[in-house]
Order: C-alpha cells, then sequence, then structure tokens
C-alpha cells in the first residue's frame, strides 16, 4: 500500500505517553474519518501551540506570556513558592485550587543514576527568588519517590543560608484509598502523622 | 492562566480514542517539552495524511492514490472479494498477511437502533463488483456482533442473484486464549465447528 504518510503520523502518534502502536493505529483511523471534526481542529491546536506557549523565565511554567500569568498576578500571595519536579505538577495543584502563591519548577529531580546533577535543575534561580523578599516560605511539592525526597534534603540544605521556612507536603492516605491495599511506608507516615479529630 | 491554546490542544488531543483528559494533558506537556522530536514532527505527519489521503473510489480503503495501490496490484487475486466493516479491519488483515486478495469497506453495520440502513452502507457498490467478472468468491469479513452477523445475513440475501460464492470468517477459539476464559457462544461454535488433526 502506498500509506508513507499514515505509517508516519501513526509512528508520531505512537510517541506520545498513553498511545501504543495499536492504539496510535486506531487514532490515525478516526483522524482519517473526521477530518474536519478533530484532524484540521488538532492540526491548528498544535500550531497554536507551538507559535503561543513558551517557558516563563520565571518560573519555568509553561504558558503564552513570560513572566507567566501566575508571576505577574498580584492576587496570588508572593511571600510562598511552591517547587514542583515538573509542569504537570503545577497544573495538578492549580487544579486542586490547594495553593495560591506563586510556583517554581525544579525540571525534574537529581538522580545519581540518571545522570542529573544540580546543574541540569533550576536550584540557582530557586535559591535566589528565596533569597529576595517577599518570599518567607517555600514549600517542597515533590514526589513521594526516593528522587524526589533525596532532592527535597538537598533543597532544604541550599535554601537554609536564605532564612527562609521551608516545609513539605503531609504523607499520609490518600482520600479514598483503602487501607488494606496501602503499602508498608504509606500506612507508617500515616500512623506517624495521625491527627486528632 | 492564560493558556487558552493549551486548554484548546488537550480538548483536541482527548478526542482520539484511547485518550481520555487525564492522558490527553499528559500529552499535550510531552509535545511542549519535545517541540523539535515530537510536536514538529507531529504538525508535518498530520498536514501530509491531510493532503495526500483520500478514499479510494473502488473499495473504499484509505490510500494517497485512487484507486488505491491494492485495488490496481496485478498480483492480487481478483476473483476474490473480501468484504470488511471498516477500513481498520482492512489494515488487520493486511498485517496478518492471511488474504491476497481484494478489499470492499462496507463504511460499518445496518443497525436498526443506530439509524443505519442499507442506503448508509457502500452495499450497491459490493453487489455491483460481486457481478462483475473474475470475481466468484465474497469473504464477508464482518465482526462476529449482532449487527455485524445481521449483516451478513443481509448480504447473504443481496449477493444471492449475482451467483458468486458468499464465505465467512469461522468462529471459534482465538489463538492462545483459555477454554475457562471464554464465552459460551464462542466454546459453542469451537465445538461445532471442531476438526480432526
Amino acid at each position: 500500500m502506498s500509506r508513507r504518510s499514515i505509517d508516519h503520523l501513526a509512528r508520531a502518534l505512537a510517541r506520545l505517553p498513553g498511545l501504543g502502536p495499536r492504539s496510535a493505529r486506531r487514532a490515525v483511523l478516526y483522524l482519517l474519518t473526521h477530518r474536519e471534526a478533530v484532524l484540521r481542529p488538532m492540526m491548528e491546536a498544535l500550531a497554536d501551540v507551538e507559535r503561543s506557549v513558551r517557558a516563563c523565565s520565571v518560573c519555568h511554567n509553561l504558558d503564552e506570556q513570560d513572566p507567566c500569568s501566575i508571576c505577574v498576578d498580584q492576587g496570588r500571595d508572593a511571600s510562598v513558592l511552591c517547587v514542583v519536579e515538573q509542569v504537570g505538577d503545577l497544573w495538578a495543584l492549580e487544579r486542586s485550587g490547594a495553593f495560591a502563591g506563586r510556583y517554581h519548577v525544579l525540571g525534574g529531580t537529581l538522580s545519581a543514576l540518571g545522570g542529573v546533577g544540580p546543574d541540569d535543575l533550576t536550584i540557582e534561580g530557586l535559591v535566589a527568588r528565596a533569597a529576595a523578599p517577599p518570599v518567607r516560605e517555600v514549600i517542597l511539592a515533590l514526589n513521594a519517590t526516593v528522587d524526589g525526597q533525596t532532592t527535597a534534603h538537598v533543597l532544604t540544605d541550599r535554601l537554609a543560608a536564605t532564612g527562609v521556612g521551608v516545609t513539605r507536603l503531609a504523607h499520609g492516605m490518600p482520600l479514598g484509598a483503602e487501607v488494606g491495599t496501602m503499602d508498608d511506608g504509606t500506612l507508617a507516615a500515616a500512623v506517624k502523622s495521625r491527627y486528632t479529630l
């Protein structure tokens, strides 16, 4: 079959997280049979994002303006910085509505195995921001993984000189979780941090 | 946040089969953080497919030429037509290498509930092709669903006047399947069509 372009698109789609070769082929077919409703809008949406979205030079969020709309929002608390590994973590916190300060996207975690050192992350920028008024608290919202917690330790050390308070997200049972299916570490953390109603 | 374009792309991606809102957001992030390697190639692949892929006017396959490369391939057996519901079914049969004749894509199945009547499918075209030499067999490779089998019955009736032989795909255990997990209908079909080694 002369379907070079079809195979090419299937391979491009299969590179997306969550889409394997099989679902990529299904997606190609869906696109080809819904040209006006799906294929053309997607082409335009990709071109739009490619043209208009940039990384914020202050916090490394992805936004259509630089500094990003969170960094310039005077309604947000500039005295608290929330440090996240990735932009996706920032989006999740924004969806939760649980945080109204500003962010700092690290760009990953320190990882000896992965060859990620301090210079590969935005640690210098974070320390500089934390040292400047009016920042008084830095929340380390890193993943509860070995790399995430190692990185949190290192950041706590680096931030000590700035004099700001450094806090971390609580560990415990996620809402809706069942005790019987929780791992030992989570249960231990939940018992240790138990609270009185 | 001024992320209209980001939300727009996430909604466009979430329309693809296999991607929900959550995985669409992950895909957007992946695209934005892999612009050269993933986002731009995908834009080009979509534009390429949109420009070059058309439905074959003979068999309704999707291809870069019309009639499609299967219809014009002199190395294939023009005396056997394989009827499939969708182009994806044709692709699956081509990957299997099990069929070397020509195809006819119905465009779906008859469905009283779904409001799909004979005029919504390419039945007239199929009957005309089946009636013309050198066609001597039509294989109905429709889904083993109620609608698929109902449609197979209707097609068998419609094709009777053409005098061609009409066959269907065998029913039975898929390779690798376990007897204990098979549904009753499949087991009954497999027993009924049992064969001697």
